[in-house]
């Protein structure tokens, strides 16, 4: 684990300031970047959405140059070819409440982990929680995940892999920690930005990749009945690309898909 | 601050682990408490709603005497006769991701500050974000604040004090780190518990103090017009008790009104 020290990433010593305000409230923004041959994958993709999510919160936003070349060391000191690099905006320690930190003292860690191998497919549970769209964790990759962390917990006791979640109104917002994409008569369809969506990497790649192979794309306001009608269903996210979902609650959907498949691949040989 | 050993508070030393979920994602919960007179107020309702907030997260309970008395001995400590007692409830350590943690190390501090003298009023700003009823956050006091920090943020750039904010369906749900009151025609009107409110141990008081006065508690869904008919406006929670708003937008309350000065002196009043 590396520290922000200014000037560029020291070691982490003596932990985290217990009054840190990304500890005590979830005040901060993180992103979650594959690294692999060396390089971030999508750099400049996470780094705009970092950018964004640092000016909704008022935070300063690292330089991408010096994250890139440290998360590049981190992962070679731990002799990882693909690495997960988490780089965690917090605003730093502050006093109790809710009211501005009047000299914010900014707390920017960079941590490198080994890359999951990416299940086969993942089953879905649909969650009772849901998200409303103004909400700055349904826009940004916030420190306030509890929503989602609790929406895992229930599908792992229900037996599934990870959760799906609606938007207030009702309508699909995607998985858990990941965007969700389904097929249905040759087209894809995908809940669009104002469902609470996080505007995910891989989700605009895969969006990219499906429209260049001349598949329509349907970004829109969905009931979740009509994922019913699916032939096939996949979730993405950086850290496992694009994964098949074979199952939400009682209905089973084709992991095998040849569109399906295509689109995996396509992403994973992506940058 | 003090962690919690297994048998008792310690003091903390070594800071948060950078692992801590609590931390990464805001996976855990708290209680703010006052103390006074060497006791905690409304402990028992405190300890109750924490109760309700760990089991949701299946998190342990802190064990309430222990709580009690150690709070009491940092608050004689610090020289506080008034203090906020802040209890956090951590996930702890885990590895990156939203998995439940497979064996996990519960993580619970005990901090203590000097009581805030509570303003004589406070001034509204409505905010964009909505509160989602069926989330985590709105129904208990968890560590992923992360939206109503924002709020407060946006009501402190407009000159304003403390935000408020509507559900998603667009009803009053309440104030960023408050519950809200209005007063009109004699009667009290506060929005019920299905609309994002967090039961506040303050709020409950009030109530009580009010319905034993005679005078009649509405508790409903309302739409935001309905507060501009009224009288006089508060907000409650443990760390202030009950304060006057002035204003909320262009419109001015009455910080003064009777029934305001009454349900404030008898909630203070009240142990």
């Amino acid at each position: 684990m590396r520290v922000w020290t200014g000037s560029g990433f020291a070691p982490l010593t003596g932990g985290v300031d217990p009054m840190d305000r990304g500890f005590l409230i979830g005040d901060g923004v993180f992103e979650t970047l594959r690294l692999q041959n060396g390089a971030l994958r999508r750099a400049e993709a996470h780094f705009k959405r970092l950018k964004s999510a640092c000016a909704a919160f008022g935070l300063p936003a690292p330089d991408q140059a010096t994250v890139q070349k440290t998360a590049a060391e981190m992962a070679a000191e731990a002799g990882l070819a693909r690495a997960i690099i988490r780089l965690t905006v917090s605003r730093g320690p502050g006093p109790r409440g809710l009211d501005p930190v009047a000299d914010p003292k900014q707390f920017i860690l960079l941590s490198a982990a080994a890359a999951p191998e990416p299940p086969r497919s993942v089953k879905l549970h649909p969650s009772a929680i849901r998200r409303e769209p103004s909400s700055l964790t349904a826009r940004f990759k916030t420190l306030s995940y509890a929503d989602n962390a609790a929406a895992r917990r229930e599908a792992k006791a229900a037996g599934a892999d990870m959760a799906l979640l609606l938007t207030g109104a009702g309508q699909v917002s995607g998985a858990d920690a990941a965007n969700l994409f389904w097929i249905a008569d040759g087209a894809l369809f995908t809940p669009s930005p104002d469902c609470a969506v996080l505007p995910g990497t891989t989700r605009a790649a895969v969006i990219a990749l499906a429209r260049a192979r001349g598949v329509t794309v349907h970004e829109g306001a969905f009931a979740p009945d009509a994922m019913m009608t699916a032939q096939a269903v996949f979730i993405t996210n950086a850290a496992l690309g694009v994964v098949a979902v074979s199952a939400l609650g009682g209905r089973a959907f084709d992991p095998d898909a040849i569109l399906l498949a295509a689109l995996r691949d396509a992403e994973e040989a992506g940058r």
